[in-house]
């Protein structure tokens, strides 16, 4: 990961640039190409991933974000571990697979998606380890597999946005917090998607983009993908939403998520919840776009979703200069969770999921999709 | 203003600082030195103001910033364009002072304490000229009127802190927004000031200091004034507060005003008007604390209220570096407007106003302080 490939100071367009581009080589393994985010919207830059160690650095430091990309990034780690692992027996690489998976868990907590693609990926690895299929075959299907998680999710994105798009009217101001755009996902982008197909199917919107700090995805990320794709918006800091729908200059809003419980509850960025609250207070639909990987039918609510907690040099240093006294102490918790009861529906690929959750989230899962 | 004072990198301890300073000259006149709130919490430095338009300039640019501080200030340039007038008609003073106060209410429109030292040095001039008193009287009463105006202040101040101090419980978490501190005032603070109050009286207390963007009031200078203060503290971006609501975090909110009408309906610092939504739906009293001088009788409500539209470079570039993509618009409200029935009490120098205000309000007016 520590090689830069194509530096160039002039972003490109981020419809034609891919979040994630696999790679192959000419030894039957590749590399994992992603845009680093960290750099964006001043500089383009993609990192090459070349081993599940440098796929978890990336995901552990930012340079991927958003929990669709991570996942999608985490099953590619998957396929580099079996793909650079040294080992002929079938009964080592699983050990090492399960390493890897460890590994990738550890970086970051709340995004399930990276759970949801480890486990799904040394589920299938033993599956075929039963059949008897041997290493180079195994690794060659991790491949496969990750190739495969990329595919549904751009595809899942476009679903969501059909359905979405539905919700929005003519003239809509729409509210959206943090980056839930193309560089989240495998492209297109969950809660953006559903924005861009809005934008596409000709409505004339306009998008209140909060900042989003402390990282800044909404001012550094979002701002620039609908800046691209044409979309009318306008930057504001996370305090001034409220107002905003007080003054009844929000119709709608929507963001992404991070893990979603079997009962509705929901974690995404910091700054979620409050945005519920204050949309409910002002008779303001609000809704959730993300894909079924992101739902942990495990978990009964959102109490039960851990909230990971990042460095407070994000809080007290911005863009390299301390905004607070030394000495300062700061807290970083890096998503909240936004109680079902605040949310109207949650957009998912295969439909939009209504109250009460527990039943609609469960009636999605059994419908026998195209995809799967 | 130009010119800097003792200029140091070493800041001082703001206790034995005052946010402003009258200095005498051997001329009869004088000058005003202000803190530059810009520079804190990295550097310390005063600037000098020696008429009355580098007093309007510094208000403008908010080296000095905070509602009843920059009524106070305002004082003080009414009395240096007295001061500095080289008229020697009575008359022609009235309409140098009619000019200068234009020239001071334009800077700034929504904290009301300026328009009201600006009338009330404004009133009492033309008072003194029907007297028969004379250019050099009316320029030497009006130094004694910002001298008193600036005493009051810290007064008001001392009064209001022992009010609220009595509604903090020990052991309290409190938060508040933007800085309505020493800085904020003459000295010792509103909403800080009621902070300060309950730890002088040994509460054990901790306070979240929400950082406020975009210009990071609470970062720089709320987190500054409450270190040098010993009283514990926590810096967290303006989205996370509503999340330590809603996990039983915060038992006790405060924070300043710019102008109250008379219902109630509260202006203060973008952003206050959603934690008050989110105080309202996790049940944690939300107060406010400032002095008579904010509260605007002679509007009805919160919508009669100007909400200042400041430059949205100060969205987009933070501490000299531009976050988001060039070409990108933003918004940027320096205010917002809390309703009046999300409040729980209005702290000030004569005591607390509860709902309905309109009464209460009335009540306060009407009481014969020892001050006036």
């Amino acid at each position: 990961m520590s090689e830069i490939v194509n530096p160039t100071h002039a972003p490109q367009r981020v419809n034609s640039v891919n979040t994630l581009e696999w790679h192959p080589n000419n030894q039957g393994s590749g590399e994992l190409l992603l845009i680093d985010q960290i750099l964006l919207p001043h500089h383009f830059e993609m990192v090459r991933c070349r081993n599940y160690q440098e796929v978890g650095e990336a995901i552990r430091t930012m340079k991927v974000r958003g929990a669709p990309a991570i996942g999608v990034t985490a099953a590619y780690g998957m396929a580099l571990a079996a793909l650079e692992s040294v080992s002929s027996e079938v009964v080592q690489l699983l050990a090492e697979l399960r390493e890897a998976g460890s590994f990738l868990n550890a970086t970051r907590p709340t995004a399930v998606n990276l759970a949801w693609a480890v486990s799904r990926s040394l589920e299938a690895a033993q599956e075929w380890a039963k059949e008897g299929h041997s290493v180079p075959g195994i690794s060659g299907k991790l491949l496969e597999l990750a190739k495969k998680i990329h595919e549904d999710d751009v595809a899942a994105n476009r679903a969501m946005g059909a359905f979405g798009a539905a919700l929005i009217n003519d003239g809509d101001n729409i509210l959206t917090h943090c980056n839930a755009g193309a560089l989240a996902t495998a492209g297109y982008g969950t809660a953006v998607g559903v924005i861009r197909a809005a934008h596409e199917a000709g409505k004339r919107i306009h998008v209140w983009v909060d900042e989003t700090r402390p990282y800044l995805q909404g001012a550094r990320l979002t701002a620039w993908e609908l800046q691209q794709q044409g979309i009318p918006l306008t930057l504001i800091t996370d305090n001034m939403a409220g107002h905003l729908m007080y003054r009844g200059k929000v119709q709608f809003i929507v963001t992404g998520a991070d893990r979603i419980a079997s009962n509705g509850d929901t974690a995404n960025k910091i700054g979620t919840y409050s945005l519920s609250v204050l949309a409910k207070e002002n008779n303001i639909p609000f809704y959730i776009a993300a894909p079924l990987s992101t739902i942990d039918l495990n978990i009964p609510d959102g109490e039960a979703i851990p909230i990971e907690e990042r460095s407070t040099d994000e809080v007290t240093i911005i863009a390299g200069k301390r905004i607070a006294p030394e000495g300062v102490k700061a807290a970083h918790p890096a998503f909240d969770v936004t109680p079902a009861r605040y949310i109207h529906g949650i957009i998912t690929e295969r439909g939009i999921a209504r109250p009460p959750y527990q039943e609609s989230i469960r009636a999605l899962f059994s419908i026998n999709s195209k995809e799967d």
